[in-house]
């Protein structure tokens, strides 16, 4: 491994593509903006760089109409597998692409040909290959998925689990998951005008707030599954910052270690 | 793993791609076609199967450009490779689009996110994920792909050297290797209007012929490369067939059992 400081960025489904449509359809404007974003900050600092995507319309829908976030069910759901898949890999290779326009040297690592998971979970997967491309200064690309489960036959691995997996394994020093909204709320601000932008969150006041679900349909749990994960990562000593992917200029900002003015910090319990 | 015959198929990147051309092309026609006869002999017949396809003009050019084939030299290729592994995955999409237009569950499972090379072998690598996807009754897909490799830092992995590695681990019932060729001749036919099909190729007849290489540019050793696979496959116990891809009817046939009249069966040394 080189000895760059490793940054792991989420980027949201809900941010690249049109969660609320039934057609699948990428934000072309906000991905475009996205990418030449983080290819500018990736020019002018020195850092590694692992990026994850979530897959919003080009997955949730049909992992919601086949349940296939609940598992093995019966035989009809594997019916709904190979177009999942495509449909994923649809929208990677687009990704990819706009990456590589905009100078990363982005790879794609689709994690259903990388790991298995064991009970909804990743654990003791290898990160050889993840860190083999690091080293050579490729830019590993990865996004939710269905992964075969040893024991519910097949999971949905969320972007937010590999994002936490990935700094937990690589040690990362940074962790910067770009949402739709300005960060976490003491409630859903899609429902409630009154909601509160909460900027430190930690376990300690984490009881306090009764951080429900997003709106948006996720069959990863949206923004409390999100926490969940960051406050795993926090127990291992990785800060993390949850920012507005929506806001232009916020990725650059956050990468090349502006201030932005809207963000919510998940902080680590010790330092790592 | 369930208990139908299992059939690795490997589609050359010949059949499936202009490979003289500059231009990265797909042969739409051809395609179209092999997808529709696998899939109608998939649907008659009841046994697994896995698809290993080349990647003609959409690997081979740059690999050849950046010496990618010799494995690490400099750090100009590296600048390659986020470059290679997205035209790799153009085409890869593509086929599994028309392969699922014509009813085959196909998934891609990406070699360089399955597997790494140690000085450019495939050994000791885990074949589980196929393995899962099989039993469920997906068709994997798999590709030519660049890898990362503990000796050479990256190698080329041939599609005939994943057909190799997954019909020896998983026991392949038959392996069928479709190519642009009626199958091996005992000169390049190519440039030899005299060339004679070789029907039957053993270890103990494999001496006599002076098999070179195939004429078009191809990183992974055209022919020879093909058959020395084919050749560790027969000393393990699995026959072959190879078969002229470019002939309309002869996948589907072969699939179903039926008679060809051109093609050269690499025969098995022993019984598996």
């Amino acid at each position: 491994m080189n000895h760059k400081k490793l940054i792991v960025i989420k980027i949201g489904g809900s941010v690249i593509t049109q969660k609320d449509k039934d057609r699948k359809k990428i934000k072309t404007e906000n991905l475009e903006r996205i990418c030449g974003e983080i290819g500018k900050a990736y020019s002018k600092k020195n850092f590694s760089l692992i990026i994850v995507h979530g897959v919003g319309s080009f997955g949730h829908k049909i992992a919601k109409k086949f349940h296939l976030d609940e598992g093995y069910k019966n035989e009809r759901q594997l019916s709904a597998l190979p177009e999942l898949h495509k449909d994923v890999c649809e929208l990677n290779r687009e990704i990819i692409k706009v990456m590589q326009k905009n100078d990363l040297p982005a790879i794609s690592f689709p994690p259903s040909a990388l790991w298995k998971l064991a009970d909804g979970k990743l654990k003791g997967q290898s990160t050889e290959i993840i860190e083999k491309h690091l080293a050579l200064g490729m830019v590993p690309v990865l996004h939710g998925d269905l992964l075969i489960d040893s024991k519910k036959v097949f999971s949905v691995l969320s972007g937010d689990q590999i994002c936490y997996y990935l700094a937990k394994e690589l040690k990362s020093d940074r962790v910067i998951v770009g949402t739709d909204l300005d960060g976490i709320f003491d409630s859903d601000p899609k429902i409630n005008p009154e909601a509160k932008l909460i900027t430190k969150i930690s376990h300690k006041n984490y009881q306090k707030f009764d951080i429900g679900k997003s709106t948006a349909t996720d069959v990863t749990s949206g923004m409390k599954g999100k926490l969940d994960e960051l406050l795993k990562l926090a127990d291992f000593g990785v800060s993390s910052e949850i920012i507005n992917a929506n806001t232009p200029g916020n990725f650059e900002r956050i990468l090349l270690g502006s201030k932005i003015e809207k963000k919510t910090i998940v902080f680590a319990n010790t330092k790592k």
